[in-house]
């Protein structure tokens, strides 16, 4: 029901259990391409999967632990964005963010996050914002270095994917850099 | 964060934490006004029940047993409405609202109680809304009685106001008539 | 092994999980009859389903959210009784009932509903109870009748029913009535 | 509310909170005869106390944890007993006990236990019920003795009394056995 | 990880959920020689029973309820010892163990047991501490027999095995006579 | 009562409520020292705080969240050090540490932190063990870099200290690398 509208195309949905077929349909329909970075499609085998994760990130913003939504593009479901983690004694919320393969390479990921990140740093006044990609993972890290984001290291292993370990690389962004862009 | 758009000046948004203390200043300037039929003013004594008051909400959202959300009026967090219960054994939904004095006689919650509707009849499919308001309430009447709802009966000391007991009328409409309209 | 007597033949008993294959057997043999204004009927499948029902009311009695009691007739467990909803804020009380159909027709109900009224008003300091029961059935709307209760209503589809909805028929009682008796 | 009846003057009855207050009286009334060997009494010093003690063992009858009753003799609660565990791996209960002193001697607690003892053995299919008294405690090891219990053992220190421990002697009764009287 | 060490052979572990696998083969090879005595053998069927049961005893551990250790002889798991219930309104705690068949006779459990008691007494601040054994099972009866504990009842029945009860013995221990040994 | 032997004169402790006093005497009398470079030193003002610490590390311990202990050097509590954090999906565990300062620059805590790697890679099969401190904090860096940790990145303005923001170096050492020492 609740949307947040970040322009005339797209919009975050905050995700409700009446989403869970059509979550569960997004990601049955891309599976081999989904699972190349995210760990968590195999675990996904029902639309009750979808619906659970779903009940999840509505137990997560509640408690303000996390905000998680949905993507919309003219009002269709295309993946998902947020704060995975709100690190509030120390200010840091850590995003993350997928979309079908379909809607790559028109700029829409990258508005989503630019959203997320002018609300995390004007309405939830979080201090640092941080994003994790696979080194590998090139589309991925893209969205954090159009924005401007710092790439502050690189740990290695820090992701389990079904059957090998990739390294992440991490970029930072703090309120004060955002603000003088 | 999340809204949901009901016309150009309208929104509801679903409130969180930081909307605690906007909320209880809401409260706190029209108490006398506020505690002549809504029964939980008194017992809203800081901005910290207010807080509680939406945790309370987001809960009750998260588990789909209601359904709350503030009225924005050009961004202006004005009052709030929505399901105060969800039967989903019986497909029921009960709405409630309160509004600040200063906004009435523009038809606002006329508005919002009809978008409230159209979401419940489209989206949940439930099957009927009851609005209960008290006898002596006119303005809270005109609502339902403005939106066609069938007035089903008249409920005798059904609720409890500080140090005396209201009567209750009670208002129905089904799916199938709101679809006629 | 708790009780309460109504008179020489008739007395509530808390129910307590040792009693969940008797209740079973009792819903199991009038499956056609109770069916027609319960909505529970299909829903108890086994024994165990009576015994989580058991353990259910235990809690709500334990937490003083509702008192269902098994009726004895001169013994033998014949039905249930008691209040559904106990509303402390407004203090009201909603008071349901079912009985075998082989005992129907000698006043037995009637009897049950009043004493849980004389101890609803006298012991619990209700102001309200209610009674709600469909329109088209005449036994269950037969209690209140007999015992003056007022007709305050009519809720329309208020009931879902296996595959259809009916209207209930709201009854309401005052404390300061039932003492004029 | 509900009752268990022992005979024409004693009964025993399920307390709720409204007993509270009377439960506390009691104690309070009667604080330096009680202290001598029940370790309860200083830690009980409101009705909120007492009212918080109820729900307790409300809370163990409803998940078979435990039966407390009240001792009502000619309507009047004078004291509890029941069963402060129910061992349902092993089949066995223990009882205990407390009386207000006025009522002493008169063989209501005899009664009262001898009560709970069939109800156990009968209803309950419990094998065997354990009774633990203070060796100094003459007037309550009467009772275990007067029903024809076996005493079989005394353990050392078993209990702390505010500022010294006690030697419990334990006695026991066999299904088998009471059937046999 | 953790261990106590009682003397250059023998040490008590704090089990953790990677020892479940080893738990349960050491249950598993002994089936009919420990069944004899210890009521939970039956229902150990798989690792995840043993597992099941270590989360438990940390639990007992984190909430100071209990306090089970695995035995290890020269690093190898051959039983568990430990406090099977930890009683600080009496400051009573009562000690329970077993052994593989084939580490008997070497005084092992004796040490272990030792060590217990002087832990319970000395850093616990325990007062008194209870064994109960069959009165059949003699191996059980030797560790509190040779370790000087009082022998203070016999209760008749009190435990369960499979499609029998057995007799306890009582033996017990306070802190004033181990301080004199 | 359960220690893991690091060496002659170092071990680690399972802390439990009994360790509360003394633990927070440690910290009490250092805290000018520790709260340069630790955020809970404010937030720890009586006894009743360390067993609270004490018993949240046991519930993470229980649940295999966690596993921090108390260092022990020739048998007096010096410090803590474990793993804050365990990731099972990405078999990772980040260790943290401090120590009274009277006992710095004897190479005890690489001891420790030694010890815990060990375990880590050996007994719980993770594959990458990581260290985060804060830039300017030369003693803490100096233990992964003694150790052949690889410096992975600096992640700015991570860590949150009363009244400033501290950068944060992040260590890895993945179970290959180790195993080559």
């Amino acid at each position: 029901m609740f949307i947040h509208e970040v322009d005339d195309d797209i919009a975050l949905k905050l995700l409700d259990e009446n989403d869970g077929e059509t979550l569960f349909q997004l990601t049955d329909n891309s599976r081999d391409y989904l699972r190349e970075w995210l760990p968590w499609v195999d675990g996904t085998k029902t639309a009750d999967d979808s619906k659970e994760f779903i009940r999840h990130i509505l137990k997560m913003y509640t408690e303000q632990k996390g905000l998680t939504a949905g993507i919309l593009f003219n009002g269709q479901l295309i993946g998902t964005a947020g704060f995975n983690t709100l690190d509030w004694s120390n200010n840091i919320g850590t995003i993350g963010y997928w979309m079908d393969q379909g809607f790559q390479g028109n700029g829409i990921m990258t508005r989503v996050v630019r959203a997320l990140i002018d609300y995390a740093f004007q309405e939830l006044k979080l201090n640092r914002i941080e994003i994790r990609a696979a080194f590998e993972n090139r589309k991925s890290r893209a969205i954090p270095e159009r924005l401007g984001f710092t790439q502050e290291g690189k740990v290695r292993q820090a992701e389990w994917l079904y059957d090998h370990y990739v390294d992440l690389v991490i970029y930072g962004m703090l309120a004060c850099e955002w603000e003088q862009n």
